[in-house]
């Protein structure tokens, strides 16, 4: 496996007369038996701990060897072997921080948790707070608060697992390009102009003490790499969480977040882009949206004959708001029951005592005030589903743009990976009557959960991870849909249910009339 | 020649929708096409000043890249090329620093300076300073005073090469392993204790700013790696300096500071070892003694018939005292005036008026009061010349014992390489009249000076020699004399002038009477 930081045991000769080798140049000659014959490279402020923890421990015990691209670091001394041997991987979302603690030596999970981002205080999204970077001690600021929320998250993660965090002994951090700035303290200026340029895309790993976290300050601190503004770490892990880069069958990875990103390819090619078609669906664009969590309306099925609707939410609690799958379904089964038309458009005398009219138009009503949380019924107007037919345009312009550059055809894809709370939640059948993914059978769809996440663990654990990372960044080719031309043409076509041309979806009726 | 920090002139394509590559990972692969296809790393905390830079410079301009063992790091980035590049090599000797500036784009020096080294003041011998170094703080203050010493020369060439401090993109430092030691802040318990082992001998390069220097922070600091705690960095400087480690002839390496270290060999092979000879010839012991420098008696020369003595000084100033050259021209003089006997003792009535009768007992008068420049006589008494006749006979033993262990013959040896001031004022035939230098041809004697500092400039300017150091600490062979038999054996032997085995010395006249 090799994980990012190693534990080596070692036996070194004592020293004497005959062999008066250096303390540290012999602990370092015996690990190079264990390192390929390759010396390992001792920080300077490290060098007098690691010689003197050897010499104290009879010179033998467990060298610290951090495995680094630039070679192996030697940045500890332990007499004995600890129980374990922590770190922690981290997504880092635009809205909410994600982490996992892992044993190095074992792989095993020790613990978890998930906190807001500290940042949301300065900005809701990543375009406010790219804003609020250029004022006044802004980025500052910016970097303050995600470093002291991955730290309080440390710390937390740390005591449900019963260590110190000075144990933990490496990080990787999985995150959008903005929120990489962010957390290295560069400038996010360029990210949002043209040509949308990052400062960095694959950061070397820098120590935790560079960057005032809280844990060990030799810990290595591997950030994923980045393909572009608006491609970031994130996916990268997708990526290596789906293998996607190494079947011989071509495959998709969507992730809808902020941004819609998507990459396509196999272990020959691998091209991707990204768009805005995500707002809408993750729940900052509808009014009575919200995020996928506990008391969203995460699904809706509406029975045609009766025009009764049911709902589930979200650990199964009253209802506080729908979330992007629970909008889906909406939508769709609102198509269906032919209560909206093809263009989206609430068709007035339809959807019985549901539909009503309110100062900003008609909205359906999902879940009457006696059901839901607050006591506020659950409501989607005309404004939420003429967002949700953007973002569903948009994803599915996006997805054929991008299909169509490499020539290949929906029904060629092997999988479509879908990340993240949208992928967990979204029911594929409803987002295909919609138009919003293509007309494709059910198995080829499979959720991946939190990839992001799951590709950090995994850079954490395996070398050959962290290896596809550095080499991923230079296989994408990377297609700039802010200036496509054929994107917007497809744009358009993609703003009916399901589509313009219905032979697109044969599988989803199709209704002539408005 | 491949310098320690090279400027890369770089010309990148400027970013474009079409080439969405981050601004450090553009510039890092324009730089590794210069590179041997390597990319090189950057440390964290110049990541946003090396990107910012280059943008700043249209994307075009001079890479400030260290060639560092682990592989080249990019540290900076300039708009325009600097007319020098200048970095500073140091001889961290125990009593004095002599320093040098050089234009690493020309090798050209650009000032030189020369100090004395400010731990003095914690112990005027390296012995005392690892003694104080255990005291409370003991261990810091030295260090702070080797820091304050470099840190106030480097102030004074800079000032002479009218440069920043700034400006200085690298150091070198080849020195004593103690000095070292002291330099890094690693503690010297163990290198006085058997079996003398330091904490390291080959630290990797770190950076100026971690050690406090006020020379650019991510200037490399390029130790000299040292052998054992009597075989420091300076010996390996004087093997690059000397080349004794390329060539196919046997040649022999000298130098008396302190201790006496030897290394014998050739590109095949490398054995050193070192001992205590240097104090009567350094200036530590005479009476009278003195470090060559100006008004020191260098040469000393007599006429037996006569009786007159004549000398010269340093600097052709009043005489203050006397230095190890001079110690031995007088003493090789005494015995061919027979003066002394062999075994370096006053003979009674001999000298003239000369030798005069003191509380100590009997002396030499070198300068009457009148010529002196203090108006006390130089002399030098029957102590001084038993410590001479101590470290001659251990010098001599140390040659014989090391080319012994080998099978190689003294005249075998194609050159004895001189380094320091020893080297440059001895005269080799009254040495080898003392019996202190084998009785080989003046034509193999050659003094290389401060071979310590030159063997520092090298390593600032070529590549190939930052690698001869590495390879040197894994080629030697350290032959420890502390515990070696035949030493012992040898040192009795040598106690005479010129040997009790005068065979050994066929061109120094024999007197059997005492």
């Amino acid at each position: 496996m090799n994980s990012i930081v190693q534990l080596i045991n070692v036996k070194a000769a004592p020293p004497s007369l005959n062999d008066n080798t250096a303390d540290l140049d012999r602990l370092k000659k015996v690990l190079a038996e264990q390192l390929a014959g390759v010396l390992p490279i001792v920080p300077f402020s490290r060098l007098a701990k690691v010689a003197t923890r050897f010499r104290d421990a009879g010179f033998a015990g467990m060298a610290v060897v951090n495995d680094l691209p630039g070679g192996p670091q030697l940045v500890d001394f332990m007499a004995e072997p600890p129980a374990v041997l922590p770190a922690m991987a981290l997504d880092l979302g635009t809205t909410h921080l994600e982490a996992v603690l892992l044993d190095l030596l074992t792989g095993r999970e020790l613990a978890r948790g998930y906190r807001e981002n500290l940042q949301v205080r300065y900005g809701a999204d990543i375009l406010s707070r790219i804003h609020f970077a250029v004022r006044d001690n802004g980025l500052q600021l910016l970097h303050d608060a995600i470093i002291s929320c991955i730290n309080s998250l440390t710390v937390e993660l740390a005591g449900q697992a019963d260590l110190e965090v000075n144990d933990l002994r490496a990080l990787s951090v999985s995150g959008n390009t903005t929120m990489v700035h962010f957390f290295l303290g560069l400038d996010p200026y360029h990210l949002i102009r043209e040509p949308y340029i990052p400062m960095v895309n694959g950061p070397d790993p820098c120590r935790a003490g560079e960057l005032d976290l809280v844990i060990h300050p030799f810990a290595p601190v591997w950030i994923m790499p980045s393909i572009g503004s608006y491609f970031g770490g994130d996916l990268i892990s997708g990526i290596l969480a789906s293998d996607l880069d190494q079947n011989e069958q071509v495959s998709m990875l969507i992730d809808v977040g902020t941004n819609a990103e998507v990459v396509v390819g196999n272990r020959d090619w691998l091209i991707a882009c990204a768009g805005a078609a995500g707002p809408a669906l993750e729940g900052g664009v509808a009014r009575m949206g919200m995020r996928a969590g506990p008391g969203a309306i995460e699904h809706v099925a509406l029975d045609v004959a009766s025009g009764k609707i049911s709902y589930s939410t979200i650990a199964g609690i009253k209802p506080k708001g729908i979330c992007g799958s629970g909008i889906i379904d909406l939508v769709a089964a609102l198509y269906l029951a032919r209560i909206i038309d093809l263009r989206g458009k609430f068709r007035p005398g339809h959807g019985s005592d549901r539909l009503i009219e309110t100062k900003q138009g008609l909205a359906y009503v999902v879940a009457v005030a006696d059901e839901s949380a607050d006591g506020h019924p659950v409501i989607v107007g005309q404004v939420d589903l003429d967002a949700v037919m953007r973002s569903k345009a948009a994803m599915y312009s996006i997805l054929t743009t991008l299909v169509n550059q490499v020539g290949v055809k929906f029904a060629d894809l092997h999988r479509i990976y879908v990340a993240g709370a949208f992928g967990r939640h979204i029911d594929p059948r409803q987002a295909i009557v919609l138009g919003m993914l293509p007309d494709l059978p059910m198995e080829v769809f499979e959720p991946v959960g939190n990839s992001s996440l799951k590709g950090a663990c995994q850079v954490l654990l395996v070398r050959r991870d962290r290896e596809r990372c550095r080499e991923l960044i230079a296989r994408i080719t990377y297609l700039e849909l802010n200036v496509n031309q054929e994107f917007m043409l497809r744009f358009s076509g993609a703003k009916f249910i399901p589509h313009t041309d219905h032979a697109l979806f044969p599988s989803v009726p199709f209704f002539s009339e408005n």
